[in-house]
């Protein structure tokens, strides 16, 4: 295979990304905490030969909310469901969001090289940090950390995590029975690392992930994850509405590459879309509105407030949006802050009907249409250098990855864009990325 | 069924409970972390109809034992391992060691009641602490916790889960699709609990477990360990070497519960077995030789000295023990020092023989022989109040546990004491135990 291909992700989140995804006629109860049925999610992606299967995560149930009562907030934790999907699936990819902010480096990297063992080694990390004070009163703080300290020790936990998977070497393993020695000391290492925010010995009680690390994905794109996915993310998530702004990024990141002695091919930029697909444009735009009509007006409203990081429940909600505080003043996300400012004031839009452009994909790209209209909005980003692939988000399940699996792939494997096979075994084979080397190996000399 | 059932736990230790199991000839080292294997493994023990099976674990490598490189100690983590056994099997309970040392609550509560919902309400948590230098040093401490102190966390700790797994009662899912109320936020709580060691505002973001909480297992045998079984032990796993000993510990655990509101009967106490199947006791007898010869002297002073907590590689192997300091001395697991000494002294043992002496079980109780005798020994425990069951630990894999399944299982049937047949699908029915109340749903009053 010759041609570039897309890299596609097929993001997990039960029972679909859309706000009121729960209320969707072909969506049931007993399905919202149904092994089977996520497995029956993840063989489809498979089917459709996805890169991966990717959960994200959080650690509140959102209960402070205004629409707390409206909102399905209850989920698998990931650690447990990508293990389970393992078990059941062969060759998928399978990524978990995993915070950085209220666990430890040792009980997170030993999961992940579990998880990397169980599966064959498809593996991945989507490394975030948890903002918000519903998060840190469950673990102990009053105050929620500042977003300058939650990175900071994100990019310290990255770095003790890869210590632990190097910390036994490829070949530390001997297992030779006759002479009773089942392990090369020399070859496992204790890490003893000693920094600001941990302090870890090692080694780690299993041995190097069958992928070195599992590959490791972040979403942040504000200066600081810029640079930080620029020296350290192989793919990353992102959220983008115009094509514009999708190429300055792409080419913001991957430029800031070379200093790091990385080539751009070494990260993958993958932002999320969120696609409603018909088999006429006209059916597809009956299921838009279909979803729109499902939205109460205090969930819109409260998902746009946690969105710009700033309470509307206050205002007209067929007015403007208010005068906001500067971006830097929000301890949320801000990137997606400031994307949902600007959509407002570029098409210059009311609270609800702000929401409603954001109630499916929270920010992300939203494509509708037929199949081949689908597969031309993914194909101009691919071939524009405003991304590498997709992070696919159905407004529900199962139908909207059905509808992808069935309509938008076999489109897209017309075209010669993506795979009609699994070529590798591994996720960084999926991807095309390269096996690290293990930062405490001797070098041998050629 | 109207005779009291035996219940039996495959302590499933790969590549098996030996010290040196990785040495027998039929252990592989592509099985040591091998999913496929440990599949395998827990289907045998569910075609054994097997009550659960069971994980022990720890947060070291034992880097720093003098037999380190003589001593298999990779392994899968926990939650990992059993999530993708949930996904395989369909009956067998699946129990996980979680040290609540290193841990948070919140992360814990809501990994155990992710794979209670996985496995339809299959789960386990044996409840440890973690203790020693090495363990401490991999999560940012220069000193280990003091004994006291870990009981204290841990009690706290498990209170702190049962008030997240409450956190959402029963019926808080309304899912009314037309009225847009998914969820009661009557009947969903913030836990507000401020105790000595936590401080966690919940609720949880997952629906209350399928089994109310999952299984609470113990394995203390100390006098904090017991006191805290009484109160909230469903399962104590334990180890003893007499009937006599057991039986006072039964007596002993079991008059205590009284005081709690708990019948006897909540409770089943599980000491560890270490049975060496033969068709006749002199092919037995010959796996134990076998076992024993493939034990280095180094690593079985090593492993002594871990039981005992106290380091022996200076003294001559085939002398007697030296003077020891008082077990209160000791910040290990001070019950499993005593029943080693008690051994010692009972049989006038020198270092050597007491270390083959434990070197499969451990410190649990050895049982040689044909099924028959098996099945006898077991039988005599379990019918003059020593046990109500066993957790059966394998000196290899597979062959250990097959031996069991192939040749005593059926035995232990034919006597009437053991199920032919699930006949529930929890691991609390497979067990006789309630489904607790919600300790924040609303009494009705009758």
């Amino acid at each position: 295979m010759s041609k570039r291909q897309l890299r596609l992700g097929a993001f997990l989140m039960l029972p679909g990304h859309h706000v009121a995804a729960w209320r969707y006629p072909n969506v049931k109860k007993e399905n919202l905490l149904n092994f089977e049925f996520a497995k029956q999610q993840a063989l489809t992606a498979e089917r459709g030969k996805f890169d991966m299967v990717f959960l994200a995560d959080g650690p509140t149930a959102g209960y402070r909310s205004h629409a707390f009562e409206q909102h399905s907030t209850i989920r698998f934790e990931p650690f447990t469901l990508l293990s389970g999907l393992a078990a059941v699936t062969s060759k998928i990819g399978l990524v978990g969001t995993v915070s950085t902010t209220y666990n430890e480096p040792f009980n997170v990297a030993r999961k992940f090289a579990s998880l990397d063992h169980l599966s064959g080694g498809r593996a991945g990390w989507n490394v975030v940090t948890s903002h918000g004070i519903e998060a840190a009163n469950n673990f102990g703080y009053k105050e929620e950390p500042l977003h300058a300290e939650r990175y900071e020790r994100a990019e310290e936990f990255v770095d003790v995590a890869k210590k632990l998977w190097d910390s036994w070497e490829d070949d530390a393993i001997v297992f030779d029975q006759e002479h009773a020695k089942f392990a090369d000391k020399e070859k496992v290492h204790e890490i003893r690392h000693e920094g600001k925010w941990f302090s870890v010995t090692g080694p780690l009680n299993i041995a190097r992930p069958v992928q070195g690390y599992p590959v490791i994905v972040q979403a942040g794109s504000s200066e600081a994850g810029k640079e930080l996915a620029a020296r350290t993310a192989e793919v990353i998530f992102t959220a983008w509405q115009t094509l514009e702004e999708a190429q300055a990024f792409y080419r913001d990141v991957k430029s800031r590459m070379d200093k790091y002695g990385r080539h751009p091919d070494e990260l993958k930029i993958m932002p999320g879309v969120y696609p409603i697909v018909g088999r006429t444009i006209e059916e597809a735009e009956a299921k838009r509105r279909k979803l729109l009509d499902l939205i109460p007006e205090s969930l819109g409203v409260s998902l746009l407030s946690q969105q710009l990081g700033v309470d509307l429940s206050g205002y007209p909600v067929d007015g403007p949006l208010p005068e906001l505080p500067d971006v830097s003043e929000i301890n949320g996300i801000k990137s997606r802050s400031q994307l949902v400012r600007d959509l407002a004031e570029r098409e210059n839009l009311t609270i609800r009907q702000l929401y409603q452009r954001i109630a499916g994909a929270r920010g992300h790209r939203e494509i509708i249409g037929t199949p081949e209209q689908i597969a031309d909005q993914l194909q101009e980003w691919f071939e524009n250098e405003a991304a590498d692939g997709f992070n696919i988000m159905p407004p529900t399940y199962p139908d909207g990855l059905d509808d992808f699996v069935e309509l938008v792939i076999p489109e897209l494997q017309r075209r010669g864009l993506f795979r009609t096979e699994y070529e590798g075994s591994t996720l960084r084979e999926h991807l095309g990325l390269e096996r690290p080397a293990n930062q405490f190996a001797k070098k041998t000399l050629v």
